[in-house]
C-alpha cells in the first residue's frame, strides 16, 4: 500500500513529505494507522546527526497513537480496531528481561530495531523500490505504519489519541520514573532538574503519589508559572543561588528524598546526586547526556547512603504500565492538555523542530 | 581508675603502651572492659596521619568484645555483668536517622564522636591530666573504656569474645552490605572485588544466603584457597585477563547480578558498576577511597539499569542486627575463626600492624 510520511533522508535536513511504499504485517507483525504523534527531542537528536545509531534515510517519530488496520499471522492480543498506543521499548514477556522483577529493559528485538528493520531483518517502507529505515521500532511520522505484536500496547478505545500520544514516550518517562522506578513514597522531598516536558510530568506523578515538598530547579524563570499549576512547591534558579546543591539541601531541611535529572546534563546529574539527603536519598537521572560524556562524584557520596539509578521508559512495562497511565489521565489524575502547546498536520512537521528549538513549545502534536 | 592502653601520640609513630587515667561513666554512659580488639585498616589509616579527622593523643581501636562493669545514671538497657560489642556507628532509636527505614547512620552523636570525646563534649581519658581523645566512640585499644549507652551491643554471654569481637567491625561491614544493604537473593551471580577480609565476609554471606555464583576478583592468586573455602566459585586475576569487565560479563553469562568494591580503589569501583547486568545489576562500595579521589562512568551504565549504591558498616543497625550476625556465628552459619589469622597480647599491638601492612595477616586480634 501507499502512505504519507515524512522522511529523513539525510542527518541536518528538514523532513521531507512523502509518499511511500509500504508493505502489510508479516507473521507476529501489525499494520497501525496513526491518528496523533509527538515530536521529540529524541527525534530532533536523531535528525541532527548526533546520535551513533542514526541511519538515513528513515522515518522518525515514536509518540504515537492510532488504530489496528490489519494483522499478520500468529497474532493473537490485538485485532482490527483495537486502539493502540506503539512502544519503542516493547514487551514480549517472554525474555530474560521481561521475566525478571527489576526492568522493563525487553531485549528481544533489540539488534534489529537498533538497526532500523523489523525483527525479520527487512524493512516495510520503501521509496521508488529502495528501502527506507524504521525508527526505534516505531517511525510514528508516517500515516500508516508496521510494528511487532509485542510493541503495541492495547488501550481504552475512548482516549483521545491527539493527547494520549504523548504517553508513548514524554509522559510515561516522567511518570513513570517516579513511579515504577524512584517508587516515591507519600510525604517525600522531591527536587526536578529541568522543568521541561519530562520535568513537569515528574512533577504532576510526584503530586500524585503525595509528595509533601516539590522543588523545582531551572535557569529559565518563564517555567514557573506552568511547573507551580502541575505541582511545584518551590523553585530554584541557579543563576540566582551561590551553590545550588547547598540551596537544596537548605530548602529540603537535609536533602531530598529524590531527585530527578531531566535535563541530560553530566553537571547537573552530579548536583542532583549531592542534592540527596545522605542516608536514604536517591538520584535518578532520566535525561540522554552527549556522547563520551561522564559523570562523577566523591564515593563517599555513596558510601553514606546516597544511591544512584537511572530510568529508561520511566520503567515501564509498555503493554502493562502504558493503559494504567492512560487510566490515569481519563480519571483526571494527570494533565496531559496542558502540555500539548501546538498542533499541526504532517505537512508542517518541520515546525515543531523549530518551535522545540527555539523553546516555545512542550509539546507539539502532528495530527493526521 | 587507671587502665592499661595503647595510645597513639602522634601520627606515623607506634603506639605507645601506657597506664592511662579513666574517669567512670557519667550519666547514660557505660563502663566496659574489652576482651579483646581486632586491629582494623581504619586504625592503620588514621594512625598513618592520612586521615583528615584524625587527632592526637588518641586511643585507637573500634572493633572490640567485652563485658559491663557499671553503669552511669539513667542507663537502662544494660547492667552490670553483660556481653557487650562497642558500636561506632550506634543506634539510638529516637533521631530521624534511625526511625527511617532505608538507614543504619545514626546521627544522635556524630558531632562529639567525630572530635574524640564523649556526647558532653569531655574525654573520658588522661594522662597525667592531659586528655586523651576517644576514637570512633570506641578506644577498644584501651582495656577499660567508657561508651555511650546507645553505642553498645549487648549479645548472647556466650559468645567467645576473642572471635566475635571481629563483628564489631569487619564481619557486620562485608556480611551486612550482601544481607542488610545489597539484599542479595537465592540464585544471584555476586562478583566481590578485593579478597582481604571484607572481601571474605562478603563472600561467605552471599553463600549464606544462596548466591548460585560467587566470582572473586584479585591480583594475589594466593588468596584463593581461602575464598574458596569461604564459597567463591570462580577467580579472575585481573593481571591474567585483557578486560576483566568482559571476563566478568563473560563468566557470569551477561554481568553480575550484584558486585562489591572491596578494595577502596576508584577504578575497580567503575570496573565493579560496570561489570553489573543491564537492567538490573547493582553496585555496592565498600571499600574507602582517598581523601579526594573521584568515581566515574557514563551515565548511560545508569540509565540502563545498573544502580550503585554504598555500603557503611553493612547497612547494620547495631544493637539489632550485631546480636543477630553473633547468633549466626554462633549456629556456624558464618566462620570467623579462619580469619583471625594472629593473636597478641597488648603489649605487642604494634606487630598487628607490621603484619597487616606485610599482607600476612587477615584480621589480629588483641587479647586483654
Amino acid at each position: 500500500m501507499k502512505t504519507k510520511a515524512a522522511v529523513a533522508f539525510a542527518a541536518g535536513k528538514p523532513l521531507e513529505i512523502c509518499e511511500v511504499d509500504l508493505e502489510g504485517p508479516k507473521a507476529g507483525e501489525v499494520l497501525v494507522e496513526l491518528k496523533a504523534t509527538g515530536v521529540c527531542h529524541t527525534d530532533a537528536f536523531t535528525l541532527s546527526g548526533d546520535d551513533p545509531e542514526g541511519a538515513f534515510p528513515a522515518i522518525l517519530g515514536h509518540e504515537g497513537a492510532g488504530v489496528v488496520v490489519d494483522v499478520g499471522p500468529g497474532v493473537r492480543s490485538l485485532k482490527k480496531g483495537d486502539t493502540v498506543i506503539p512502544l519503542y521499548t516493547p514487551e514480549c514477556r517472554e525474555c530474560d528481561y521481561c521475566l525478571h522483577p527489576k526492568t522493563n529493559l525487553c531485549q528481544s528485538i533489540r539488534t534489529t530495531q537498533g538497526q532500523g528493520v523489523m525483527p525479520d531483518g527487512s524493512s516495510r517502507f520503501s521509496l521508488d523500490g529502495t528501502p527506507i529505515r524504521h525508527y526505534m521500532g516505531c517511525s510514528t511520522f508516517s500515516n500508516y505504519t508496521v510494528l511487532p505484536e509485542i510493541a503495541l500496547a492495547k488501550i481504552r478505545s475512548d482516549a483521545p489519541l491527539d493527547k494520549v500520544c504523548y504517553i508513548g514516550c514524554g509522559v510515561t518517562t516522567g511518570v513513570g520514573a517516579v513511579i515504577f522506578d524512584a517508587k516515591v513514597e507519600p510525604g517525600s522531598r522531591v527536587v526536578v532538574f529541568g522543568l521541561g516536558g519530562i520535568g513537569l510530568n515528574v512533577i504532576q506523578a510526584a503530586r500524585m503519589v503525595g509528595a509533601r515538598q516539590i522543588v523545582g530547579v531551572d535557569i529559565n524563570p518563564e517555567k514557573v508559572a506552568l511547573a507551580k499549576q502541575f505541582g511545584m512547591t518551590d523553585f530554584i534558579n541557579p543563576k540566582e543561588v551561590e551553590d545550588v546543591v547547598e540551596a537544596i539541601v537548605d530548602i529540603t531541611h537535609g536533602g531530598a528524598d529524590y531527585t530527578f535529572e531531566c535535563i541530560g546534563n553530566v553537571n547537573t546529574m552530579r548536583q542532583a546526586l549531592e542534592s540527596c539527603h545522605k542516608g536514604w536519598g536517591e538520584s535518578v537521572i532520566i535525561g540522554v547526556a552527549g556522547a563520551g560524556q561522564e559523570i562523577s562524584t566523591r564515593p563517599f557520596q555513596l558510601v553514606t547512603g546516597r544511591v544512584w539509578r537511572g530510568s529508561a521508559f520511566g520503567g515501564a512495562r509498555g503493554r502493562t504500565d502504558v493503559p494504567t497511565i492512560v487510566d490515569w489521565y481519563m480519571e483526571g489524575r494527570i494533565n496531559i492538555d496542558d502540555l500539548i502547546t501546538h498542533t499541526m498536520p504532517l505537512e508542517n512537521i518541520n515546525e515543531a523542530f523549530d518551535l522545540m528549538h527555539a523553546g516555545k513549545s512542550i509539546r507539539s502534536v502532528v495530527l493526521y
